[in-house]
C-alpha cells in the first residue's frame, strides 16, 4: 500500500493506495471522529461493496443511503434527499458521510457533507479509475444544475481517501478509459516523465496489471496533490487540472448528460485542446500526434461528436466557469509535460479548430 | 455613521451603520469586485428600496430577482430560483450578489453566494431590525428543510454590510421586536453595561429614535463581531449566541415556519433559559425578573405558545445543531452578561421549565 499526505494545513488528509484495502478497518475506522456514519453509495457498487465498508463500522450508529446509478441523479433532488436520510436519522453535526462510489457518488456527498449543519466529516472511498485519481483528491464538490454541470458546489477536503484498485476489475471497460483520460491528463499538464511512462504501460492498464495501476493511481494523484496544495481555491496554478475540461463541459451539455462519459469528453477535449496549442505554434505537430495516440491507445475518442457545430461550442463555452469578465480562458500546451492557462490565443485560431459546417 | 471592522483575517469586513446610507454609492460600488451583479430582493422590500441600490450600479452589468416574501419561501425551491438566474444571466464566478431584505434574503443570497460555482462575492443591505444585528453578521448563510430550520448552509462572510437604520421606519412594529429580542440578546449573554443602556433606552428604542437605534444597533454588531472574530466557525464562544434559540427553535418547528417570528421565539426562550438558570441557582430571581421585563417592554412574547407540550419541546429539541453525539448543550446564564454553553444542567429541572400537561 502506498499512502501519500495532502498538505494543506489544518485540511491535509492521508490518501491510501493500494490492493484489498477495503477489508482493512485501520484505514477507515480512525478517521470517523464522532459515533455515527452515513454511506452513500448508489444500486451499482452497494452490492459488490457495501458489505465490506459497513462490517467495519460495528458499534456505530450508521445508516445507508443507496442513490440511483448516473450523472443525471447528481442534481439538486437527489442531494435533498441525503439530507432528508440524515435528518430523518437524525445524524448531527459529529456525524460522518462516507462515499463509496464513483465520482457521482463523491461529488455529492462530499457537497452534502460540505452543506449539512453548514458542515460535517466526510471520507471518500472511491470505486471508479476516475473517482481514484481525479474527484477524491482536492476538495472539490458539487451537483449539477440544468443549465450548467459543477455550478453549485463547494471546497470540502475529506478526512481520507481510501483507492482500492481491486474495486477497478469490476469496472465496465468504457469507464476504464473514461478514468484513464484524467491518467493521462496528469502527464500532459505537467508530468512528461510520467507521460512516457504511460506510454509504455497503457497495454498493462488497460488490462489492469496491478503494479501499473497502483502507480498510475498513486502518480496521478501526487500530481494532483501537489497542485492543490499550491493552491486550494483554484486562483491560479489549479486551474491547469481543467485541461481538455472546457471542451468537454461543452460536449458533456451538448450531448446530454450521461451520453458521453465525462472522461470521453476530457478525452476529445485534450485533443482539441492540444489542436489548438499546435495551432498556435506553442507545440509541435509531433507532439500532437503522440498526445493524439495515446488517448486514441486507452480506447477514446479524439474528436468530437459528428453531429456537434462550432456554434455548439461557442454557446457552451461561454457559460463556462473560467470564462471571468466575459474572456474565455483555456488551459493550452506550450510543450507535453508544460500546460499554461491562457486567453491570449487569437479566436481564429480557436474558430478554426472547432468543428466545420457539414 | 459608525464603521465597524470585523476581524476575520484575509476574510475581514466593514459593517457602515448610521442613517441614509442607501443614498451612498461610495459604501456600496468599490465593494464589488467584478463587473456584474445580482441583486436579490423581495416583492416587500423591492418597492421600497430596490431603485436607491440599483440606482448605483450604473455601468455594470445586473439583475434583479424578487424572492416571495416570508420565511416559508427560505427553502431549496427559491435558493434553485436564484441558481437559475445567475446561469440565465450568465453571471459568472466573478459577479457579486448584493442582498436587500431580511434575514431571509440575507440567508439565502449568502448560502446561494457560498454555492454558487463554488463561492461569490456578496454583500447584504439588512432592512429589519434583526437582520443588521444579527444575520448580517457573521457569515453563517443557509437555507431551511422540512424536517428542520437552517439544516443546509455554509460560513461564508460578505465583502461588506450596509445598514441603514432608516429602513426600520417602514418596519411593521411586530417585526422591530422581533428584531429586539436579538438586541437585547447581546445584553443578556455578554455586556451587563449594555443591558441596562436598554433598560433605559428601550421606550426610546420601540419609538424608532434614530441615536439610540444606531447606538442599539452598533453595539450588538460590536458584541456579535467580537465573539464571532474570535470564533469564526462556531466550535465555542460563538455557541452563546444561540442563548435562546434552542427553545425558540423547537417553538418555530412546532408553530409552523411564519407562525411566531424568530425574534418572537427567542424572545420566549430567552426567558425559559433564564428560568433553567434560576432553577439551577445560578442567577437570581431578581435578574430572571429583570430579563423578563425587559423582554415584555420590548412587545415579545415571555413564555411558550400555550398549546406547546414539553413532549413537543423535547422532540424537537433532539433534532437541535447543539446535540453533540445525544447531549443536548444549552446556553444558560451564570448572570446578567455572562452566558456559559453547558451540558451540565439537571434533567428534571428542564424538564421543570417546560409547559406542564393541562
Amino acid at each position: 500500500m502506498k499512502t501519500l499526505h495532502v498538505d494543506l494545513g489544518d485540511r491535509s488528509y492521508p490518501v491510501f493506495v493500494g490492493e484489498n484495502l477495503l477489508s482493512n478497518p485501520d484505514l477507515l475506522r480512525p478517521f470517523i471522529r464522532g459515533s455515527s456514519a452515513l454511506v452513500v453509495t448508489n444500486t451499482t457498487v452497494a452490492p459488490l461493496y457495501l458489505q465490506a465498508v459497513t462490517r467495519h463500522l460495528h458499534g456505530l450508529k450508521y445508516a445507508v443511503i443507496e442513490l440511483p446509478d448516473g450523472e443525471e441523479y447528481k442534481n439538486l433532488d437527489t442531494l435533498n434527499s441525503i439530507y432528508t436520510r440524515l435528518l430523518e436519522e437524525r445524524l448531527d453535526r459529529n456525524t460522518t458521510l462516507i462515499a463509496l462510489g464513483g465520482g457521482v457518488v463523491g461529488d455529492i456527498t462530499g457537497y452534502a457533507a460540505a452543506s449539512y449543519q453548514r458542515g460535517v466529516n466526510f471520507i471518500q472511498i472511491p470505486t471508479t479509475l476516475l473517482a481514484q485519481v481525479d474527484s477524491s483528491v482536492g476538495g472539490k464538490t458539487a451537483v449539477n444544475h440544468p443549465l450548467g454541470k459543477n455550478m453549485i458546489g463547494a471546497f470540502h477536503q475529506p478526512q481520507c481517501v481510501i483507492a482500492d484498485i481491486g474495486t477497478l476489475r469490476t469496472l465496465p471497460q468504457r469507464e476504464l478509459s473514461a478514468g484513464m483520460a484524467e491518467v493521462i491528463k496528469y502527464g500532459i499538464l505537467g508530468d512528461a516523465d510520467f507521460f512516457t511512462w504511460l506510454e509504455q504501460h497503457i497495454d498493462a492498464l488497460m488490462s489492469l496489471n496491478a503494479d501499473s495501476l497502483v502507480e498510475a493511481v498513486e502518480r496521478s494523484c501526487q500530481n494532483k496533490a501537489a497542485i492543490v496544495a499550491a493552491d486550494e481555491r483554484e486562483s491560479g496554478q489549479r486551474a491547469l487540472l481543467n485541461l481538455g475540461h472546457t471542451f468537454g463541459h461543452a460536449i458533456e451539455t451538448q450531448m446530454g448528460y450521461g451520453q458521453w462519459l465525462h472522461g470521453e469528453a476530457v478525452g476529445a477535449g485534450m485533443v482539441m485542446a492540444a489542436e489548438l496549442s499546435a495551432a498556435c505554434g506553442w507545440i509541435e505537430r509531433a507532439d500532437l500526434q503522440r498526445i493524439s495516440a495515446l488517448i486514441a491507445r486507452a480506447k477514446l475518442p479524439v474528436a468530437p461528436p459528428e453531429n456537434m457545430t462550432a456554434d455548439h461550442f461557442i454557446a457552451h463555452m461561454s457559460r463556462d466557469k473560467k470564462v471571468l469578465d466575459g474572456v474565455l480562458r483555456l488551459v493550452l500546451l506550450k510543450s507535453i509535460g508544460h500546460a499554461v492557462v491562457s486567453s491570449d490565443y487569437p479566436q481564429d485560431k480557436l474558430l478554426a479548430c472547432l468543428p466545420k459546417p457539414p
